[in-house]
């Protein structure tokens, strides 16, 4: 038996297109000669497809989807990710489930048990678990099918009490198949190879593990979807960042596909990034986008990553320099978009910060200079851009990267204004890392730029070391708090001044308020701000 | 035996005020003289406290202050909510437990089993269901101690396959004891009392109901913890929007008390947002408030609430007017600002506007005049709004409604600004109806202000209905789309017409973008925007 396995880049709730790309794969596996697709995980709606599960209407409209892609399954049978409706009385009204389809029709509904509710995750708050397991006979093998967590269970650290596989082995099936979405981060490739080759390890059989790739908005899927042999041998490795589609024959596996090098961290989190800025744009449907430079790291960053992914010619970038604003940061800003070959104006925000301030002086009295005066500099550049994204339909890209918005260092509507944080994720010391990153082979991002120490020129000769910690001490604290939640004392107790951890993790705690009003951040850690941390506004836990 | 019911006004965190609350409860339950006092729901940590649950610290801190409630329980036992370790290896780390204090420690631990995982509820995320049952025996009584949602499963569509109870009952209790966390919408309290009633006539025993009061930022608890005797009949009815402290005599419980007139949807409405803005300014340590006032419903309608909740002193108005603005609606706004004797202001943006456009010329060419420039009307007062919030330190209260946030009628870094949205749960017709509750008695809100057809003036004779609906269709699509989920053939069912409905629909679903970066909303229906309502922003469905 010949298995293909379907590597596709979903749209949430498009269920024209998502049907139409699963019906032309099945084509090209046809023609490839194999018996079974695999397609991934509520790959009709696209995942996450989120509170639309509550609707009637979507959940139909899923159905009557999956009913036309098998259409399509003649002399082929395949595995979609659907939801279906729970008809019992009891329980949550629907199953995260994998329809299998065969001669033009859904023939079989599987259903998922293991719903992750955890960081990104909300599956309880949808689907009923299956607790019903069966295999699947089809030219003669059975097949183990199951859904994403259902092979995850297998850690020392069990967050459910049942195994589904331990319910399917029993009736001796011939290959697992699990159909997966399974999100980008980091070091989740590493995880996924371990744990599927851990249940190879455990049953025995062949593994089939069909991913989604793309991006979700926030989330970023990598693909990277596998075939192990019976021996633990991983003898396929799909594409990551990327479509894909491979034909595997069961009775002749393939030898065991050595990895190349385990990509680096930094190369990781690069191509995710792009990809998500890229599928943000055109699943929205724009082509163009605007930021701010401002001659520092962040910016910089943001601008090439923002070009890869849409081109340096669709990237409109605008010095918008103060009083404040030193010459090299207008030059290295400059330089930047040169080296890029991307359009850049130049707009100053003097006069407007002065009418502003004119106008506000009656009502200040004679109050000294303070935050809200740096405020009013960054919000008079939110409106300046916002200006231009409405007049000329450009996706603003906030810079903001993930220790700013940790300890609050940033604006609100002002320098944390956009439609999607590009570097949210990303702490300040990988900034930099990233940023070399890009020039490994030529420079790209002014050396000047990487190399000065980082400002917000909001006021003379200001520098982040003035009211921050250095960014090695503050982002290893932030560490262990977000990605580690660990609590003062055991960060204490790793070596840090208590002060300074009372002081930084007060400063995440209060800031809450503005990490609420942030754009969506693209993630690539274990533990990002957006829907994957739900913290209170109001607390007074370390704060 | 005496049983008190304590509703107290919980701080997220504080366990300090939470423990001494409880303890000083503890001392007057006493006097009065309860041989048992029942707090609410995760009461020691305040509810909800999200992802703090998943830090060891809050863990431990959680169990250390529930100890020390614990000391203060000789001759007197209570019940306290709190987050508990599971022991096993196996399953989600934390139960949600009621912890039964009694001769100076904490004697035992029972769990909830029914964990609810939907609109603003995220239990399944940190809790594993309880699967052991049993009673408490206390002072020759037994008790059935059950933790909120427990015994909610009892409707025609069960979300669980348990019913706690049943396995309760078989150990033949004396009286049924409910620990809650139930947040107000305005139809909340009905069901509360239905619910509660429906056990007692299955179950035939006395019930004793503790919920929580007061505001955790979006959710608002209004209290009315409830006393049934076995008989069916409400014994006890503790306040609304306050603290209250009732003991019971359960040999000899009191006549049953007829609730007073049903209070009505916009009384209720009313002062659930009145204690919503008070305790989020009270919880985080402010005591001002400002707000831009147009001359519009909608900001007068939040000036009267903040002044009510705040003091009218403490709320400073600025009035903002544009070339756009008419002579009436400066009036109408310093009428009210007078009416309540709050101070005003006002700033013109004219000048701001002008600087902003100069700047901008060179770049915009000779675009004509859009929503570019309406835009920058409404930034330039959020950045005028926002400086003197960070000036003066108050905090800036949003003072949008449901409608327009649902359709987007709003300027994402101008009128969306603020730390909290009064009214962003309430459309715009219930805007219109709360005024005139208002004005029940006298003019408040001047009647001008309630009566002239709404208009954003960003333009020269704009109104709302050039662009949208009439709001009393507007907001009976939205209300079926958003409270409802029912989807477009459903409401054309309904005789709305198609082409309006659907562009109703994708308004609301293309502007999940907006809503993702507005302030957190006071809750007030049974589905508000925020984290009760989880939507993609990159989707195509209905779009």
């Amino acid at each position: 038996m010949k298995i293909a396995i379907a590597q596709l880049n979903y749209h949430i709730g498009n269920f024209e297109s998502n049907q139409n790309k699963m019906i032309s794969a099945i084509s090209k596996a046809k023609n490839q000669g194999a018996d079974l697709i695999v397609f991934a995980e509520l790959a009709i709606s696209g995942y996450p497809p989120r509170d639309f599960l509550e609707f009637d209407d979507f959940i139909d409209r899923c159905w009557k989807a999956t009913e036309e892609v098998a259409k399509s399954c003649k002399d082929i049978a395949a595995i979609v990710g659907l939801p279906t409706k729970n008809p019992a009385s009891t329980g949550k009204r629907l199953y995260n489930s994998a329809a299998f389809l065969n001669a033009g029709k859904i023939q079989d509904v599987l259903h998922k048990s293991l719903l992750p509710t955890y960081d990104i995750f909300d599956e309880y708050r949808y689907f009923e678990p299956n607790t019903d397991f069966h295999c699947v006979d089809y030219k003669g093998k059975r097949l183990a099918i199951s859904v994403c967590e259902d092979i995850w269970n297998l850690g020392v650290e069990d967050l459910y009490r049942i195994k589904p596989m331990d319910k399917l082995i029993k009736e001796n099936p011939d290959v697992m198949i699990n159909i997966a979405a399974s999100p980008f981060h980091y070091e989740q490739a590493e995880r996924r190879k371990t744990i599927m080759k851990a249940n190879v390890d455990k049953y025995h059989l062949p593994l089939f593990y069909a991913n989604h790739v793309g991006a979700q908005t926030e989330l970023l899927f990598d693909g990277g979807s596998l075939a192990f042999n019976a021996q633990s041998e991983m003898v396929g490795e799909l594409n990551y960042f990327d479509e894909d589609l491979q034909v595997f024959d069961l009775e002749n596996l393939p030898k065991e596909v050595k990895s190349e090098t385990k990509p680096k961290k930094m190369a990781l989190i690069h191509d995710a990034l792009v990809m998500g800025i890229k599928n943000y744009f055109q699943k929205l449907g724009f082509k163009k986008a605007v930021l701010g430079l401002s001659g520092g790291i962040d910016s910089a960053l943001t601008m090439v990553l923002a070009s890869e992914a849409l081109g340096a010619e669709n990237v409109h970038a605008f010095l918008l320099p103060s009083q404040y604003s030193s010459d090299h940061s207008i030059k290295d800003a400059e330089d930047l978009a040169k080296n890029l070959g991307s359009p850049f104006e130049t707009i100053s925000i003097k006069s407007i910060y002065e009418s502003i301030a004119k106008e506000l002086k009656p009502h200040f009295k004679d109050l000294p200079f303070n935050i809200a005066e740096e405020n009013i500099q960054a919000r008079a550049r939110g409106v300046l851009l916002m200006a231009l994204s409405n007049k000329f339909g450009y996706i603003l890209l906030n810079t903001s990267n993930k220790s700013e918005s940790a300890v609050g260092y940033g604006t609100l509507y002002g320098d944390m204004n956009g439609g999607l944080s590009v570097l949210g994720d990303v702490y300040k010391v990988d900034v930099f890392e990233l940023a070399r990153y890009i020039n490994r082979n030529e420079e790209i991002i002014p050396w000047n730029t990487i190399n000065k120490p980082p400002s917000a020129e909001l006021r003379p000769d200001q520098k982040d070391s003035d009211s921050l910690p250095d960014y090695d001490i503050l982002d290893t604290i932030l560490f262990q708090y977000i990605e580690n939640r660990k609590g003062p004392r055991e960060i204490i107790s790793m070596g840090y001044e208590e002060n300074l951890v009372n002081r930084v993790l007060k400063l995440v705690n209060i800031n809450e308020y503005k990490r609420y009003q942030t754009p969506p951040i693209l993630r690539v850690s274990t533990k990002a701000f957006g829907m994957g941390r739900r913290m209170p506004i109001v607390a007074k836990y370390l704060s």
